[in-house]
């Protein structure tokens, strides 16, 4: 048990480990039975969240993609031309609708700018390219209304990397690029490649393993395509050209490895990008430690400086 | 064996461990006889290395304090009124001499520019603060000649902390400070506080353990001082105020955990701090790979442009 992290983040470091990464569902119907349980778990706790934060939801379909669009009580000056879009983490299957809207909400509050979460299409029924499209699609009517510089994409975990897959689609489309990105631990290589899913495996309290559920749901959004493809482990791909970044991860995530590797490859690409790395934290638990950690206020904290800094007014 | 590092790392990797770390020398004299054997191995091979990297290496005192002045072939246009300040690596014991020089050889080298590399005292005859008071009297002799802002200040490991305890007590004696600092893979906690000291036991193939070896030289250069004192251990010093700092470490890294405590609390100091983790890398592996692996160039390529841009002209 670290001595050198908050007592929040010491009680959710001592909790038992969930069994959930040693599921694996075997039919459709199986990985919809987990997913609607999980995703109606959290989305209970979020109306309290989001009122004891002062943050509106409010669903809205845009480019033809369902998304709910997060509103804080007060948006400071510099931001009232400006939009986060936001990409939900969960292995590009968990958290549908409302149940993905959590970090949106943290991040409308700390950053006091309005939020798009895109409530992407997810396998069984629609593997890759469903979110990538989605995401690509919601940009596009996005950047109707707001310059693209005035725009940041963000997101965690899976969303991180579908946040780096989304700009390397854009450069595909010869599209405008946004102004800024935040990129939380990203899946930036979808198999078990970086050395942090071995060194450690079972240390990370969060994702403590590849094996299993993760893989499975990597293997199912998939569909058969090679795994290593850019715009599904963008660690493979061009990042010239890319926005300014900033990257979060922690000591004990199974996903350092990366987070590193993308930071090293953006700064090598001459990318200005920003990396922090949490002392004790397993995989995203500035997020799953919600608004409660002194650990989840600084990681936020910093996204909205980062963001503040980078986007356009 | 990670795929994710270059084959010199992979090789370095593949090393059997040295027992090194297991060694706890019981007297004066025993301590005197390793650090000899070890200083001669090392230095055994600089003069090769600064051959083949056409740098010139010369003995001077400088403010009372033996010193060697390293000096690259060709200096670039903006370094010629800069220069770096070094502090050698080695757990406060060992490198003395020119055996202490090979960091700053690297630097001088891929930085195209001056280093003073200081041979401060060190225990068992000489312990803390001597090492400090050996860096500030050479740092109060340069200031004569260099302005503060043009003058930088890097070391690893040991003297990665070394360095932040040179600027904490720069800051009480209210001198000069420089114009950036480098900081590898900091001793900036003394005790084994910080997590990676725990879950990087023994996957860190550099410095595989606190116990023993480590921990006997970090006593024995106290010498009775607590060891959370924040001259010895500066993540317990205040920050405010501090010059732009690189920060460099490694997924495998034991001391992984000091240097991001140290970069999240220059950060919330309201200091420019940037955080740089090798994929991978054991604890100053960077150093230990010598100019030989692709990341080793990386990392003194980014140092030197971290300097570059922050150090007055």
């Amino acid at each position: 048990m670290p001595q050198t992290v908050s007592p929040e983040l010491q009680k959710a470091i001592a909790r038992p480990l969930s069994n959930n990464f040693r599921i694996e569902p075997k039919t459709a119907e199986e990985w919809k039975g987990i997913v609607a349980t999980l995703a109606a778990s959290a989305a209970k706790r979020l109306p309290q969240l989001r009122s004891s934060l002062h943050v509106r939801a409010e669903s809205r379909s845009i480019g033809g993609v369902g998304t709910f669009v997060l509103t804080p009580e007060t948006i400071a000056p510099a931001n009232r031309n400006r939009v986060l879009v936001h990409l939900h983490g969960g292995a590009y299957i968990f958290s549908p609708g409302e149940s993905g809207t959590l970090e949106a909400i943290l991040m409308a509050h700390y950053g006091k700018i309005k939020v798009i979460s895109v409530d992407y299409r997810m396998p069984p029924d629609h593997p890759f390219p469903a979110a990538l499209e989605d995401a690509v699609a919601v940009w596009k009517e996005v950047v109707k209304t707001h310059k693209p510089a005035n725009i940041g994409v963000f997101g965690t975990s899976a969303s991180g990397g579908l946040t780096l897959a989304t700009v390397l689609r854009l450069k595909e489309l010869r599209a405008p690029l946004p102004g800024a990105i935040a990129v939380g631990t990203p899946s930036a290589d979808l198999t078990k490649t970086g050395d942090t899913w071995y060194t450690n495996e079972y240390i990370d309290c969060v994702n403590p393993s590849y094996d299993v559920l993760i893989s499975a749901a990597k293997r199912l959004n998939a569909g058969g395509h090679d795994l290593k493809e850019p715009l599904l482990s963008p660690v493979y791909g061009d990042f010239d050209g890319f926005p300014p970044a900033i990257l979060i991860s922690g000591t004990r995530d199974v996903l350092l490895s990366d987070t590193v590797r993308t930071h090293r490859k953006l700064r090598n690409a001459g990318v200005e990008a920003d990396l922090h790395v949490f002392e004790g934290q397993s995989h995203a638990q500035y997020l799953s430690g919600q608004s409660a950690s002194p650990e989840a206020q600084e990681a936020y904290g910093q996204i909205a400086r980062f963001f503040q800094r980078h986007l356009g007014k």
